[in-house]
């Protein structure tokens, strides 16, 4: 974080290491020493404490194998290769395997200086639609954060399906509430048959899952028993 | 955006809206009504000016084909299929071709209630690597607005390649080099073809750029110059 003026941006990105489990913030020349204190760090407070404190960036990135800096581009003419935070992550994560690397963020009205941006490699930039207007310095951290700590795979990934209540639990469903149907007279003798199918049909494109198979016969029950008093 | 407490947080998801391409906002019970004013929205103050206000989640999502809640789950026991957010959002995506999406967002301190998440479909979170410790409101807002109108192919798009120099600008650079290491007394007769194949390997492996060789060749040539005066 070189040269931030506003402490809650330290702190809610504080937050946002802790949220997607990076360990190491520095900053340099920020504009308001206090930023320790920011209460946006919420429960990442501990690695706001721990924060290291430069006064040149050179000091900050000098471990670094790969130093990248963060871009809204637009103003600026920019000498440095530019690449979208979605491929510029993953470079990164395979430099990571390397040593460290440096992520720079500039200040919320200027970002990075020539003279920040003579020590990255590269640049990144988070694709928005409109140059012209620079995402809010917190909210920049969190996504580049999330994309690097993002899994390729995620995206491909099925979640855990909600269990599906089995054909024969479905067919109670369907077979109670047609009894339910019957008794109320929605049921037209002369077509007793196909009725019965399209509300077994209706039943089973609900997807009933396992969960809810005994609410909703426990609630036909009710109807049944009142409909039979 | 549901019962938000703090309109900062507003302002700045107007922001992220703005940053990432959407043009509809929806607040329902803010805690501070002047939420309009919210200065963190930045360059988004139009859209935050058109913020429609609603009395009820109901209403609010009236419209509304698909209503997707966000969570970053652990206190709640929770009733709704989790998606997390990589795969929730190619589902939207998806949606959003057959109607309107809400995406609720709960207040900073408990998130969404009871209440407001039986109008929801399925909910969806961010991967965050420890759940107690939940986000930012302004940045989770951002992160999903973000992974909505990502490009699927954007982490396999390679960018445009920085133009590399010609072998022959290359070997220029490398030829003035070897001049220049011969002037000053560098290169030892005995070694020199082996100096040679030295320098021209050191040379390509810097991958010079078509923009830079110029600007090596024309500081070669000065030392170049002073050496020989």
């Amino acid at each position: 974080m070189v040269s931030t003026r506003n402490p809650l941006n330290i702190g809610a990105s504080a937050r946002a290491l802790a949220n997607f489990g990076f360990a190491r913030m520095a900053v340099v020349n920020p504009y308001d020493v206090a930023f320790r204190e920011a209460r946006s760090a919420v429960g990442a407070a501990p690695l706001l404490q721990k924060a290291e404190d430069f006064s040149s960036v050179a000091d900050a990135v000098s471990e670094c194998r790969l130093v990248v800096g963060t871009t809204s581009v637009g103003h600026r003419e920019l000498h440095h290769p530019i690449r979208r935070l979605e491929y510029g992550a993953r470079l990164i994560r395979r430099a990571l395997a390397q040593g460290n690397v440096a992520l720079l963020f500039g200040s919320e009205k200027f970002g990075l200086s020539n003279d920040d941006l003579s020590h990255c490699h590269w640049l990144m930039r988070i694709p928005t639609v409109d140059q012209e207007l620079s995402m809010n310095l917190g909210q920049a951290v969190a996504l580049c954060l999330y994309e690097l700590a993002r899994d390729p795979k995620a995206a491909a990934a099925r979640p855990e399906k909600v269990r599906a209540a089995t054909a024969g639990e479905t067919e109670q469903v369907a077979a109670r509430l047609l009894d339910a149907l019957h008794k109320s007279g929605y049921v037209h003798p002369k077509n007793e048959a196909s009725t019965e199918e399209k509300i077994r049909r209706l039943v089973l494109r609900l997807q009933i899952s396992a969960r809810d198979a005994p609410v909703l016969l426990g609630m036909l029950r009710q109807i049944l028993w009142k409909l039979d008093a």
